[in-house]
């Protein structure tokens, strides 16, 4: 089953989109369906020569950049929405969207609903640590939770961590600020509670803003105001010593041979550690696999996020969550 | 007046700490008394050769790197307490410690109070931004804040960036998940709009992770849970960056000779990215000023501790955020 892909979300729709899409099925094989307006997506992809290598669903409204759930409600034949019909009709593997970050949540709640157990889906992220990536969740998607969705969290994150990442038993960290149980706020004290006595995970205990690239556990568990905040501050700081590190170099004349080295493989690090490099972030908990690419991703990002989303599917992250919910025990699934 | 420097709180108290001092004295000519136990100290001194150069001030009891608020109200004479007890009776200008943070930050509330109109007092950071630093608080004395609080937050930080950065009226800005004003979660909302309403404050609205070190304000506003997580990551995350471009640097034997010519280049933007190099963080909102040195601090750490506290007391911080809490309305200053 192919990608649904979102063409009209993202700073660069509908052309970078549609030039992911035809990288996408021409260098990794990945099947993939548009979902738009057929004449500005038939002309872009007539740039590329694509015509009849990926096919077009219609869908004549689209969610702008800046509008958010109210939007996906006025418009239930936005591009979103209907990528979102096509995986909950069994037509398509994945929805993958650069759109709104907040329509793409409003419209894959609404459209394709919560797996049974699961209160609030949650924006998954894998930081770029080695070898493995680090599980990072809620990035976003909950301003606001209560202790018992940080245990959920947990399960979404393991079952990721188990089928992308192939990690058996993950280990489960807590995001506070200390490392003993009686650190945090009420939050974080009341799940450190819960996580310590779920079964089914690994809960290694509580974990600080330093460890969040250091591999010290598999997933790390916090609410999406603190993990988007956690997130953007670690962007933010590695570009930062990036840039820091060039304004160095061509500030010393001896040291410029030496940079000239390697700007080539500095260039390699900083890519590696760019998440648009690694196709976006994951709605999970979902009945289907939903890919949030950069607003401002080109084609290469977009193209990225098809290869993920085509893998999760593939890897059937959604089965391993319904599974790991299904055995948890009634007093965690709140419902 | 001289620093009352605790001697004995610290990774490596009582050696390093009074290394420290006598760099202080020595290389800086700020003026130290050392508070803790007079033989260790002494010796410790007389290693330096400096007896005549420090005063000691007794005091038998110290708070372990482990204990937290509890213990010091069990020791009335620990080395902190002694510490602020000089500041409180105008024989020393500031304090400066190494302990547990816990320890310090529930010392001088006891010991030194609150300012008229502060309700929390809360630890202030300065980011490793140029042309000047980024203050941000709080970083963890509270991990449960209202609203209102963040307003005072505000005010403390706009008085530590009048009087140690010498800059006017400080754009001030909420630390939250969205540029606009409707996002993150209650609290933030909240406090945006009475940091929208507050008068003296100059207030530039939300900014979110990726802003910490790119000085879009001069002075970042947040709850002490959220303050921590985002100022452990950004340092995690600088030191992951450097570390990951060490590697790069001896994977490649090419590059092997333009990582020589760099090292030292590289060693001194390390450092100045190091929060250590800057001295540490400061509790703001108590009657005298109180710097909290890293707990692993050496000798030049507690030195340039000693020197920011010598400043910050010379600058009249104190002095300034009674000023400006006076002249806070009645509604916001919450007694």
């Amino acid at each position: 089953m192919p990608v649904a892909l979102d063409a009209m979300g993202g700073d660069h729709a509908p052309d970078e989109i549609v030039a992911g899409a035809v990288h996408a099925v021409r260098e990794h094989g990945v099947r993939v369906v548009l979902v738009g307006a057929p004449r500005p997506l038939m002309e872009a992809l007539s740039v590329h020569d694509a015509l009849t290598e990926v096919p077009i669903i219609r869908a004549e409204e689209a969610l702008a950049m800046d509008e958010g759930a109210l939007a996906s409600l006025r418009r239930p034949r936005s591009s979103i929405a209907v990528a979102c019909h096509l995986v909950r009709r069994g037509e398509a593997s994945a929805v993958v969207s650069a759109g709104s970050t907040a329509g793409i949540v409003a419209t894959g709640k609404l459209r394709l609903r919560s797996q049974p157990g699961v209160l609030r889906p949650a924006i998954t992220v894998a930081l770029p640590t080695r070898p493995t990536p680090t599980v990072l969740l809620d990035a976003g998607a909950n301003a606001e939770v209560k202790p018992e969705m940080l245990v959920q969290f947990a399960h979404l994150g393991a079952a990721y961590a188990e089928t992308a990442l192939e990690i058996d038993e993950p280990r489960i960290g807590l995001l506070t600020i200390g490392s003993e149980p009686e650190k945090g706020n009420k939050l974080v004290k009341r799940a450190h509670e819960l996580l310590s006595a779920a079964p089914g995970l690994n809960f290694a205990g509580n974990i600080e803003g330093h460890d969040l690239l250091t591999r010290a556990v598999d997933v790390i568990v916090t609410d999406g105001f603190t993990g988007n905040v956690a997130l953007k501050t670690m962007e933010g700081s590695v570009r930062y010593a990036f840039a820091e590190l060039r304004d160095t170099i061509s500030e010393s004349r001896t040291a410029r041979l030496g940079g000239m080295l390697q700007r080539k493989r500095i260039r390699g690090l900083n890519q590696r550690l760019d998440p648009e490099v690694h196709g976006g972030a994951v709605l999970l908990g979902l009945n289907g696999t939903v890919v949030i690419a950069h607003g401002s991703s080109q084609a290469k990002g977009v193209s990225a996020a098809c290869v993920l989303a085509a893998g999760l599917a593939r890897q059937g992250v959604v089965t391993r969550i319904g599974e790991r919910l299904a055995a948890a025990p009634r007093s965690h699934r709140l419902w």
